[in-house]
């Protein structure tokens, strides 16, 4: 498969492992260092391993596994480890895990010295899809998602497909949810073709179709001012439901689980104000109520629902900004939403 | 005084304050902090805040006086009085103090939410001549200076005289070297011309020379790859001193006054290596021992400042890297240096 040509830097579809080892051997880094979690440590970095071992010049920083991790702590630990281990400015960090590898070890490389290089094997499919792809970096403080953080590329992203055969499905479901909103907002055929195949092991060519979807518009809005705001779609009560959900439940929705009610949720309120076909809001909703498991709202959760959304960053003053689609495959950005709308959508996803 | 134009933001010399005022009303920010320290609050913050009591929505964040802050805990303090403060995308962080204020208050507004706007307004002479140009931000991570950081560009620098008249003598003594250090590098005429000066108060045209000096060389080599290596002059060695007076004086050598010593030694090394004629090294070497008091030197100390230099992060693989005059006003980058010429050049500043 093309090779996908991001912010200066490509994205291998194939045969990662040898472009990895090329890189690392064209590339002349001092040191290198392979960042893990405990299941990556145990699942990808053997099979990654095998192929480095012609070097002598690496370390392995393994962290606790989990959304716990992304914390400043770890990254100090982080840090001190690449001082300990001499890192100079003319290392390399190798992330190997899902999305709180690559956030946590982009935001440690693109700090340490003031930058130094670093690269993503992402090895869950919401990393493959949303978080190696756009040159965020982020971790968390006192439980807000993301709040410090760079804007930083990272040299190259490696897509190892095999790494998703030991992904819990729940963490597949997680990140289906990107790669259908990726359909939804910018691809109807790729909507249309993801409905028609197994989705329980996304193959790498809907994988590929998806990267470049996000690929394209954060290379057009990097730094999010205006047209990024499109992969926001089902976000603004997704991220709601998300918090609620980490608030209240025993076992909390996982981040996809929590998108594909925020996109039922705006479908509708995109259909009452955007013009997205009655069709479109069936053809979604009967979906990703197929493939997600339903959850539970009522009436008396709405209030602290709204609360939420009215504390997220994304929200100036207390409005809440939605993106709609327009029809499947077409998006609208910046839109206000009243209180009673996002009542209702929420009334539409608990009546179903 | 000349506007200096800097990476895309304009350093100002004169009506700093009104300046400061009308950057506030023109860019509309949602909310504003003035970050200072014990010393600055006391001394700075009331004649800044005579002008800015016009606007209800800025808040004040001090923190101790002196490096010891500059670390991580206090940068994550700093982040949490931001989210405790309301602080969105669309605040502005002033930094009122010297290096340490603009290096640590730079850190956390260039990543607080992936990077807030910050200005300066720099009350050291250092922090004048040096921290506040440059684009530079970094903290200290286990005592190693800079460790972390990024490079991120305010959005304005405020100068204000008048603040250096609460500065003590020896702060003024160790920015002088930075300044002195620019008329070395390149300008004879700012050299000459600062020898004739008093310079227990440096003027403001003597420091918009050596800022723009500073300036043009950080404009052509904003991320440190070649010749703002210039800007060592005096540091491959004073470092080593400055550091090795930390760890065993009871009173150790300001960063200025070790540079001076460097400055000394590196123009002794630049006359052996570089062609500095003798009579530039008799001139620079009677200049700074008059303004500087002598340092205790022994030949049984130099193994140690040896050990320090090896280890310092601009000396790559052991090999010790300097930047020498070819005649005062002109540098040359990457020499370099053997241990029996350092030692040599060591030898040269203790028998003065
Ligand atoms: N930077 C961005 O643009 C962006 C975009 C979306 C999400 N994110 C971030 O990504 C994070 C979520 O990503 P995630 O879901 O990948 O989280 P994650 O990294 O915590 O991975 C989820 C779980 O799967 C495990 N795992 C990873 N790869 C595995 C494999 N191949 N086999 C078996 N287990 C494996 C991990 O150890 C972890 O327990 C969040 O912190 C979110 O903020 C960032
Ligand atoms: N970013 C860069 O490019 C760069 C360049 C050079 C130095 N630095 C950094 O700058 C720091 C040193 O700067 P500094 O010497 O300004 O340190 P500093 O900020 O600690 O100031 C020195 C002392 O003077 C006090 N002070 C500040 N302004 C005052 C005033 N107007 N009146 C009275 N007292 C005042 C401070 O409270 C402090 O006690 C170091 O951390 C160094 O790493 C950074
Ligand atoms: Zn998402
Ligand atoms: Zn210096």
């Amino acid at each position: 498969m093309e090779i996908i040509q991001s912010n200066n830097y490509p994205i291998y579809f194939d045969n990662s492992i040898v472009e990895l080892v090329n890189f690392i051997k064209q590339s002349g880094y001092s040191r290198f260092f392979i960042f893990t979690d405990e299941n990556t440590g145990k699942y990808c970095l053997p099979v990654v391993k095998e192929k480095i071992d012609q070097f002598d010049n690496y370390d392995i920083i393994e962290i606790n596994a989990g959304e716990e991790s992304k914390n400043i702590d770890f990254c100090i630990g982080v840090w001190k480890m690449l001082i300990d281990f001499g890192a100079d400015r003319n290392s390399l960090i190798i992330n190997l895990g899902g999305g709180v590898i690559s956030d946590m070890g982009g935001f440690v490389a693109s700090t340490y010295k003031r930058g130094i290089d670093f690269v993503h094997i992402p090895t869950t499919l919401l990393s493959q899809v949303d978080a190696s792809v756009g040159g965020k970096t982020g971790i968390d403080i006192e439980g807000i998602k993301n709040i410090v953080g760079t804007f930083a590329q990272p040299k190259a992203v490696f897509m190892i497909n095999e790494f998703l055969k030991t992904l819990p499905p729940r963490q597949i479901l997680s990140g289906l949810a990107e790669l259908l909103k990726h359909g939804l907002i910018a691809d109807a055929q790729l909507w249309a073709d993801l409905k028609q195949n197994d989705l329980t092991q996304p193959s790498p060519e809907l994988i590929h179709r998806s990267v470049k979807i996000k690929n394209k518009i954060v290379l057009e809005d990097p730094t999010e001012k205006n047209i990024r705001k499109a992969l926001n779609f089902g976000h603004t009560i997704g991220h709601a439901v998300e918090t609620y959900s980490l608030l209240n439940d025993q076992v909390p929705l996982s981040h996809g689980e929590a998108i594909a009610i925020g996109m039922i949720c705006e479908a509708w309120l995109s259909n009452k104000n955007a013009d997205l076909p009655d069709a479109d809001l069936q053809d979604i909703t009967a979906t990703l109520t197929t493939l997600y498991p339903k959850y539970q709202l009522h009436e008396n959760n709405f209030d602290a629902l709204f609360k939420i959304m009215q504390m997220d960053k994304k929200n100036l003053n207390g409005k809440i900004n939605c993106t709609f689609l327009t029809r499947i495959g077409q998006f609208s950005i910046d839109n206000i939403c009243t209180e009673e709308e996002l009542y209702n959508s929420l009334r539409y996803y608990a009546a179903l």
